[in-house]
């Protein structure tokens, strides 16, 4: 009886441990891939041990939830930009649209070149051709006409290559990375060149980052009057520009505390990286670098958007890590899933 | 026997469900006041049900999480702000602290009267002579020196008339309905005109507010490498003032949201409580009175600190809800609990 009994209990022992070993295999499995498009190497598991160390309570790099701040570029880095940043292909559109309103830009540039889809000479207008385009298409008008505007565009505008939404061609690897991170405490920002307004008119939705985590380069606003209501306006003049240097000014204006994670995929990134290296305790600095001429686009450092030079040189000299996009992602875009 | 089994059946059903009822109640007394601090009445009352009815998802007047935005004026609003707001406090107290390394301000104004306690000249030195004062004690270090300095100081510091750190006097009915709002998936916000660098040192830990959800008055900084190291240094240079029309403008550009609950106590919250109420749906506009002037101050339309006279008004005008400091809080600050 006795022996019966040790024999059952022995067969309960092994059944129960063989039980719960596959299910602890299950669990492993189902727990231990946040990151499913993101093929197997370095770069893969390089994020995953920053974020178990950082998040251990017993290791010596444990980092608290509170100073668990991660920042993303966007353009480039959670998104695609070619063949030329979205929102100023958002630009070029609205001037379009308005163009019967404004028939005096029949002959003035650099309205004249986008009306004609004369590149070459919008190009010629340089930097204050293409700020007065930016003026003249996202100011003006209230916050909540812009974003209506912005969402408006979104729905019925199709990127080129891949005829479908701009805000498809957001990168699924991306979307797992905010998501791993967010679920291990960590706060995920957008830090980005961008217009912040015309950012937080679809993110929220695209990336699951709340409007006030949302840094980015804006106009001056006024706030005013009209019929006994009160109404915020957007002005036809630069507040602030989030790119190189105002990315860690941005960072300290908005956020308040240093980050410990950031990302990037050009030297307009380069000051943050450096910035979120400074901080003391672990860090990790990671740059997308564009080299899937296939799926995606191939550029770095000859490229007039989102060129990647000196950063990448300081990436490779610090030994920050970059990512592979041909290498490292099984797919780019959701809707590769399907 | 049957009887018998009924009989227990009865008088277990009967024992179960006084039981559960006392549970059900015990748990509604402690679930049902979320603001001890606060007497019974109609602010009280108020409060609540604008809450119950946003957060009931059967309600006609149910808001989703992500715009349950809700925005505190600091000064006066969380914490007391007399005799004089506590950040200036803080900056003549730098004053005398750096006065050994600045011989030369023994004779030059605004300096000169801070040193010799000259209340007179100080005040007669108008917007610029502060500005000075403001601009010698907050810039010339790097955020970080910066914030260990604010640290240093309210550690050290005593208000006149408690003798007690100046972050004692934050007010415990507000820590209640901070936390009260978060409980029901609200994020709280401060918009105050303080320094943000000043204010982000410390709100985390009084209130439970992130530095990320800090917006206030800032001064320009400039991103530098010295010996190699990026660094953040602040700059004698006004950025921007969170205050009256800045306000709206701070919360449109910081958060990007309109609040549906607004909190302050002063004229220069006026623009962010008119620009909350204009928004649509149901919202809440809240304002502090100091009525209490034997456990706190009592000061309103005649105040050089935290005047409310036009907003008073217009919150009678509007049927905003006006806290009675007297009336309506059973205690002012945290000590008074224990």
């Amino acid at each position: 009886m006795r022996s019966h009994l040790k024999h059952l209990l022995f067969v309960f022992f092994l059944f129960s441990s063989s039980c719960s070993q596959e299910k602890a295999s299950n669990a492993i499995e189902e727990v231990h891939d946040p990151l499913p498009s993101w093929n197997e190497g370095a770069t893969k598991s390089a994020i995953m041990a920053f974020v178990e160390d950082v998040t251990n309570a017993q290791s010596e790099h444990y980092v608290e939830v509170a100073d668990r701040i991660a920042t993303f570029d966007n353009d480039g880095n959670l998104w695609s930009e070619q063949p030329l940043y979205f929102q100023m292909i958002f630009a070029l559109d609205r001037v379009k649209q308005l163009a019967p309103e404004h028939p005096e830009w029949k002959d003035e540039q650099p309205y004249k070149a986008v009306l004609e889809d004369d590149m070459k000479s919008l190009m010629e207008s340089g930097e204050h051709g293409i700020l007065k385009l930016v003026m003249a298409t996202h100011a003006g008008m209230t916050t909540e006409e812009f974003e209506a505007i912005v969402k408006d565009w979104l729905a019925i505008s199709r990127h080129p290559r891949f005829d479908r939404p701009y805000n498809d061609l957001i990168y699924q690897p991306m979307l797992e990375l905010l998501d791993y991170l967010r679920e291990n405490d960590f706060k995920t920002f957008i830090v980005s060149g961008g217009g912040v307004a015309f950012m937080r008119a679809w993110v929220e939705e695209a990336y699951g980052i709340p409007k006030d985590q949302v840094v980015g380069s804006s106009g001056k606003t006024e706030f005013v009057m009209e019929n006994g209501q009160p109404i915020i306006r957007k002005l036809p003049e630069l507040d602030f520009i989030d790119d190189k240097d105002g990315k860690p000014l941005g960072i300290n204006k908005f956020i308040g505390r240093r980050p410990i994670f950031a990302s990037g995929n050009s030297d307009g990134d380069l000051q943050m990286l450096q910035w979120t290296a400074a901080g003391e305790g672990p860090r990790f600095m990671l740059y997308v670098h564009h080299t899937d001429s296939v799926r995606e686009w191939a550029y770095d450092r000859d490229s007039h958007i989102g060129r990647l030079d000196k950063g990448l040189d300081e990436a490779m000299d610090k030994g920050w890590t970059v990512i592979d996009m041909a290498k490292d992602w099984k797919v780019i875009y959701p809707f590769e899933l399907k």
